[in-house]
């Protein structure tokens, strides 16, 4: 089959013919790729980034963000039929280790994790397990959602664990109205009745933001934490989401927190600092917030089909897989790139 | 191997030579029998209330609290060596359908129930698969704990469900202190402060009641509703746990019940009468009772190997099943009867 | 001043100049009425189906969902200012006891109900006390919200209860359109992003449910049941709010509640009567629900203000109480009916 | 009335007689002082360290730990008598606020905090409101309990809040077994079957926490993240209270925590400094912890009255100030310092 190969770190994955995964093991399902999201991971990756940390053997296939039809099922697989469409959590999971008892199935003590540390979705097949694979409701095309698979799991993940303290009448801020923030303001709008504030550098995101259903937006100019206590009668949000998690947005950040808020941490790079007294005196949580559960995925996907989550996608033909990781690295994807082989 | 097999309803079940069972799926777990316990349901089956429910063809295996060592495993099972101790969940899951992926396998749409749909563990050797497989930790025998498999499963799952009403200084009515009961209050008592009434017909039975931790024991005697109102301070309890759900006990119990309380629903047989008004005047709920799930059963271990919950068993060889079925039947067991092969 | 008053029971209310309330404890409110919401508790009360509950003295005032302006304030009262637009809650609660201080102010130990128990909203002035007073935001007249007050309230708190187990995907039956229920739709439409299945006989209530936001309506014709489980894939919801709670309601209702589902109790009349096996089997719950607290009042002002919640009301000047209550006797209010002094 | 007033910062406060409070709100409360905490905090107030947070004018009465019985009533509190024995949560909140509403008073916009921005309690009398006077059950001496009014209240806070977690078979480790600590242990044994690792530099201390209740104790000589990793199978504890807050607790406390752990903030003084990546690749959360609630204290008194929680305490005469405050600072004091009028 096609499929995209990383090589060598810092040196352009090449596009060429490699033998098709088989079934090996009574869980596995191989899926036909539908579309595969690109995103800065995948440039991280070629830079070397994640070798240690992965340690995957080269040459590998990356691809974390995958969807696509069933094409192969192992013995074992109930549920599934060749043809499914489906959408692909980011880790194959055990299903026998406590966490996934518990539901928990991101913290799986045995987890494979396609694209990153095995071969993934830029290629015309993948294989993954029974545990990871959701089956789509007719209406949604695999091409359509497949970068909802990581990113948009994410930001759905903390959208989820922040609408739990947004009664009527309480606000959340969104740091960030990038690629997982715009799916975070989705996907809060549809899990809570909270008031949104959304803050960016870039007045066009914040356009995005507010066709999404942002209440309030705000410029990141240097006067946004005091627009933001402006917005909130001077008291902060019960909630800010932080999506940037790097640079000023931390300390912006906990300016914008109320008495008693979460701070949910999702985007990162910075280092959080603040002294234990300014923790208890005020009462307020950090909540660190990983990729969503495969039941998180499940109903991202109900949102999905309910029209209300939906990606901007730029399609390229997995073959223009150099062009698609140069427009990315240039800044010129507007909304996720999406390969399809 | 030897095995008792129900042949006919009405009839004796009958200890004779069958095969062992052998691994057909890749999940599948093999399991010979440290002890398997004996109880009501048992009699029930060979008096062929359960023949439609089950749908089980004859001649077939009884026994569905089991515990043992690992005797051999599938292709595709992780975590699990031949001699683990072990006890066994009752239901052998699926791991796939939505239920088992949020932790809720006792509601999972594809499960199998070992003892009562298929060769359960009156037997050397019995056949579930690895999702039902607890590790025991080293110190607990399986004989000693098998009846808490589905038994004290339940009476755990209750308790933990209800400790999340009982902060210090609440109260929790236990009505019925026999085989569930006895565990109830052990699990209570270590998920949380709560003062503990139990009521009982039996004076007996409210001994051991108080040995086990009830601060209060009242006496079924005609005047229970009365006593425990008094010692509520006339406004009930929190919690009611109903081990009986017949007779007078829902009457009873609704009585004892505190404005904004839950009724626990655990036993069954009766039929609950309750005018709509006085759900909703008082605001109180009815909390329906199945058996607790695996990490529930991971959980009471937990506790077991504490020594916060025991079981008092009395020990049958599996060749005496005959005597032990006749000693259950007339009312002669202490404690939980357990047989061993 | 003008006020409605009740001089015996099976008599219409006679519109006389009463003397005005004064303040006469520190925490004392009065409040001039803006609208004083009109209800079928009010016929009864008339009819003397609460005299014995409410043990109130006659001559008194009706109207229990009142909304106004503040005329006088107690030494004691804080936060509050003279002519600031307010809703009451139904209870004038004490802020000492334990419910009250866990935020459980509906089931406060010291409460007084004003238009049951005392002196209500059918006048030009009504006393409640400083817990019970709701500040309106700009842009939400009284007579608009006052029917929320006690109705609404209700509905909101059962949908809140609700909203807890309706992730997406997941579905709700709302049995009964009428005043509450078309508030549930709302209300469960801002919190949850669940589908909204509504059941009724009338076809005109469903075609303003659909209006509000209901996914399916299914007309109560003898095959609802059917209908319904038809709708959630032959399962039942994961939900069911029985805003009627008699007639055939409850039979329906349990019948169109999915295993491990929650049945919300708000209508009453009927009686429960449900075999304790059918509760375990499946592990259902039946939840109470009595009216809101006054944060729960005041989360649907905050969905008020925001038209996520609104009123159909038909309005009566007070000297028409007359005509208002037949009209709601003969059905012939459009909506909920507001006395305006 | 006998007192002990602080004049002027950085010099000794001095036992005078003063005026007696007065009743002046409706529901202001006199309590006669049984018994009332000295702690660090109050060689902090005198060392001026408060002045400017507090606010309060010189000369005061120190003391923030108070208990006694009721002296005087103001005219709108109900549900006490004079003579009642009592308890004071440290607030005297408003009632009528949102986080009031809540039962979350903490967080009360309106409170104030007798005995440190007003007169308290290292006198005869002290003058609280309604709102926070817990009643005592018989059997509970005002100064045996005192110093649970703050000191032991947070630590319960905290316990109560971690307990949520976990469940039979999982751990927490609770940094410094002090004054906090050994409150923390107790209610964590009281609330929560989790086996409990105190880690401490004081080998005194941690013989304390082993009759308390402590399943495993470490010493801080060095090694304690390696003996806490071992003592947790290597993965951490799903649960770590800082009851230290500075020095290298944070780090140690960090190095302890499971992946998706909670991590608990109640002492202070240091800095916390976390890559987010940390935070986001275990998915961590770290809680801030303030005072509890006044519920949190009715509930704490349960504990206390079933003998659950215990203080140790070293009893001085109110006079003898000077002496406890210097016993104090020179760290001589056995437990607790309690003033008694």
């Amino acid at each position: 089959m096609k499929a995209v190969r990383l090589h060598a770190y810092h040196r352009t994955p090449v596009v060429e013919e490699v033998p098709e995964p088989t079934i090996t093991g009574p869980l596995d399902v191989i899926v036909r790729v539908g579309g595969a999201g690109l995103c800065r991971t995948d440039l991280h990756i070629v830079e070397g980034q994640w070798a240690e940390k992965s340690g995957v053997g080269l040459p590998y296939i990356q691809g974390h963000e995958n969807a696509g039809w069933v094409h192969e099922l192992g013995s074992a697989v109930t549920g599934l039929a060749v043809g499914d469409p489906v959408i692909l959590h980011p880790l194959a999971t055990c299903g026998l280790c406590p966490p996934c008892r518990r539901g928990d199935d991101v913290h799986c003590e045995n987890s494979a994790f396609p694209g990153i540390d095995s071969d993934g979705g830029f290629a015309e097949l993948i294989k993954t397990n029974a545990r990871a694979v959701v089956k789509l409701e007719s209406g949604l095309a695999p091409a359509d959602v497949a970068a909802l698979a990581d990113a948009g799991l994410t930001a759905y993940h903390a959208a989820k664990k922040a609408a739990r303290r947004l009664a009527p009448g309480r606000r959340a801020v969104l740091i960030g109205a990038g690629g997982l923030g715009h799916i975070g303001i989705q996907a809060l709008r549809a899990l809570s009745p909270a008031e949104l504030i959304v803050v960016d550098r870039s007045p066009e995101a914040l356009e995005l933001a507010e066709t999404l259903g942002a209440r309030h937006t705000v410029v990141a100019d240097g006067t946004q934490v005091e627009q933001v206590r402006e917005l909130t009668g001077g008291h902060g949000a019960e909630v800010v989401i932080d999506f940037v998690g790097e640079g000023g947005a931390l300390e912006d950040g906990l300016a914008m927190l109320r008495r008693a808020g979460d701070y949910h941490v999702v985007g990162y790079g910075g280092l959080l600092t603040v002294p234990t007294i300014d923790i208890i005196s005020t009462e307020i949580n950090f909540i660190g917030n990983l990729v969503g559960s495969y039941t998180d995925l499940a109903e991202l996907m109900a949102l999905a089909a309910q029209h209300k989550v939906a990606l901007h996608t730029a399609v390229y033909p997995l073959t223009d897989f150099d062009k698609a990781l140069r427009d990315l690295d240039e800044g010129k994807v507007r909304g996720r790139a999406i390969l399809v082989p």
